[in-house]
């Protein structure tokens, strides 16, 4: 199997993605396409004593920076690393692409260049949510209004992913709203609710975020602008809460020897919500596995977000996803919307 | 100073209200106007031997619950005790009223019995979301939607009152979306950060979630939908990563140990994640002070209302709103929309 990696995006890059490349390169049993300036790959790699023998290299001439338009990737900037990697996805080169770089970008050049699954229209973000029984919320951020007929695909994508990713039996799939009374939220809600509770899926309801740590679903459906605030103020509020818990351990010697006692814990509590510990989140609905990994990577998170892309190629969730799609046909009142 | 007190509302109504309205006469230079039915108020009091000779009795015969119709407030219960509180405020009878029960209910009782400040079209309900520099969310879930100017009132309102009962000079006006440049977000989005950038506020930009818990604004902008998604995230989140943290002292002797070392912080880290800590969400742009009280209110969560409400009378709230209002005219443009 063979995973492409963008070197040139992501906050950290190039060196911490060069060090993910090496890592999962050594560590898993992929080969793993570097993706980038060969230039720079070389410099980086002998002023950082990194072994790349491993790696394949795949030449590209620029970089999407995060200032870039997302069609940057398709016109000015079709030699970048993101746009080369596509490509080299699309002409089946490689088995899936991994980047931390601009999302818009990678969005938009993902469904210019690799091209949606047949029959979906909206492919969305796809992130586990770090609680203790993960939930997957599905639109992050790729759109930001969908249609309830989109969120039923997002439920069925989403339960394909985790069935597979985690061995469920049938994932539960909740819809993001402002109560749990089924008249509850703005029309779409109203009608995404009827749309998920006709469709063949384990719809458990309307799902407050309130309740959402505490599994009540596997998946989470939404709208890309909704996901995308709930994601954040999952890790703004996490953060914070995590930060007054470190200093009240620092406040003064008792807490110190108390802060000492707990420090494995408190390290292993910080992980489950380290973003960096999850991989990244794959773009469901893409004709090719493409991963989004989170733009602030570090080395171990690259290297997991290419176990991932592995692991979601060797689950067969595209393929899975297209055997589902014929029982989900759009009802006769949507097909001219 | 009289405060109206809804004894019949809330999760542990009658007896947790009737205890915090004893409480609250007994603690604050106010007089509490307890709503409720008489003979309830008299057996409650006597059952938990509760010295009720301070308050004032103000009779009402049913009660709203949680599945009343929102409008059954001014139809076929308009002698319960909501709605007997509102009648009660409006003619002048009490400074304020504070009510644990249905949000619904409360909001279209205010709105049809109260009635609106002159030139407000949208009271929003205003809520302190628990981090160190606290943040008030503004509208938290009055209104799914709203228009952008309805966006920059709620920025004043807030303004005024952070000013006002937290003594800040000039409040720091933010709104949410999902990033920070000025094309983020929907349509509603663009036109609303148009409009508070023309405003006479001190607008800080969009905010971000992840960045809302770290001191960058004083008072958050949204509709109601985005605005519920985000409070109910942030009492599920910290909820959730407070139990990890209890889970982690509970483990084994060890843990113990260092949890009881530590366990006067943790308790006042629960505190500020409390909601009953915190009084009761105001709604902003009634005529007259309403006080949203969290449903779940303990005894001292409605003494915290009751000192939350006379603080807002205090600091002439209303007034400060109705002087503010002459230089947040409407522009043309959207005079007939």
């Amino acid at each position: 199997m063979k995973i492409a990696l963008d070197i040139m995006g992501g906050d950290a890059a190039p060196l911490a993605t060069l060090q993910g490349a090496v890592l999962a390169a050594e560590e898993l049993p992929v080969t793993v396409a570097a993706v980038g300036e060969p230039d720079c790959i070389t410099r980086i790699a002998k002023e950082n004593g990194l072994d790349i023998s491993k790696l394949e290299i795949v030449p590209a001439a620029s970089v999407i920076t995060m200032e870039d338009e997302a069609l940057s990737v398709v016109r000015a900037k079709k030699d970048s690393s993101m746009s080369v990697g596509l490509r080299y996805l699309a002409a089946g080169e490689a088995d899936a692409f991994v980047s931390a770089g601009n999302t818009g970008a990678l969005l938009a050049g993902a469904t210019l260049l690799v091209r949606r699954i047949k029959g979906i229209e909206r492919p969305g973000i796809a992130t586990l949510l770090p609680f203790a029984c993960p939930v997957l919320l599905l639109d992050s951020g790729a759109n930001l209004e969908i249609t309830p007929h989109n969120a039923v695909i997002f439920g069925m994508m989403g339960g394909v992913y985790m069935q597979n990713m985690y061995g469920l039996d049938a994932a539960r799939i909740g819809l993001l709203n402002n109560g749990t009374e089924e008249h509850k939220g703005l029309p779409f809600q109203q009608e995404a609710y009827k749309a998920l509770l006709d469709a063949p899926l384990s719809f458990v309801g309307n799902v407050e975020p309130k309740s959402l740590p505490f599994d009540v679903c596997d998946v989470l459906v939404t709208d890309g602008f909704s996901g995308n605030i709930l994601l954040k103020t999952v890790e703004g509020t996490s953060k914070f809460v995590l930060k007054a818990i470190k200093e009240m351990f620092y406040r003064d010697a008792v807490g110190k020897l108390s802060g000492l006692m707990m420090k494995s814990r408190m390290a292993s509590l910080k992980k489950q919500f380290d973003t960096s510990e999850h991989g990244g989140a794959p773009i469901l609905g893409m004709a090719k596995p493409v991963i989004k990994a989170h733009g602030s990577s570090d080395a171990r998170a690259i290297k997991n977000a290419v176990r991932q892309a592995m692991q979601y190629v060797e689950a067969e969730i595209n393929p899975k996803i297209e055997e589902q799609l014929p029982r989900f046909a759009k009802k006769k009142e949507e097909t001219n919307t």
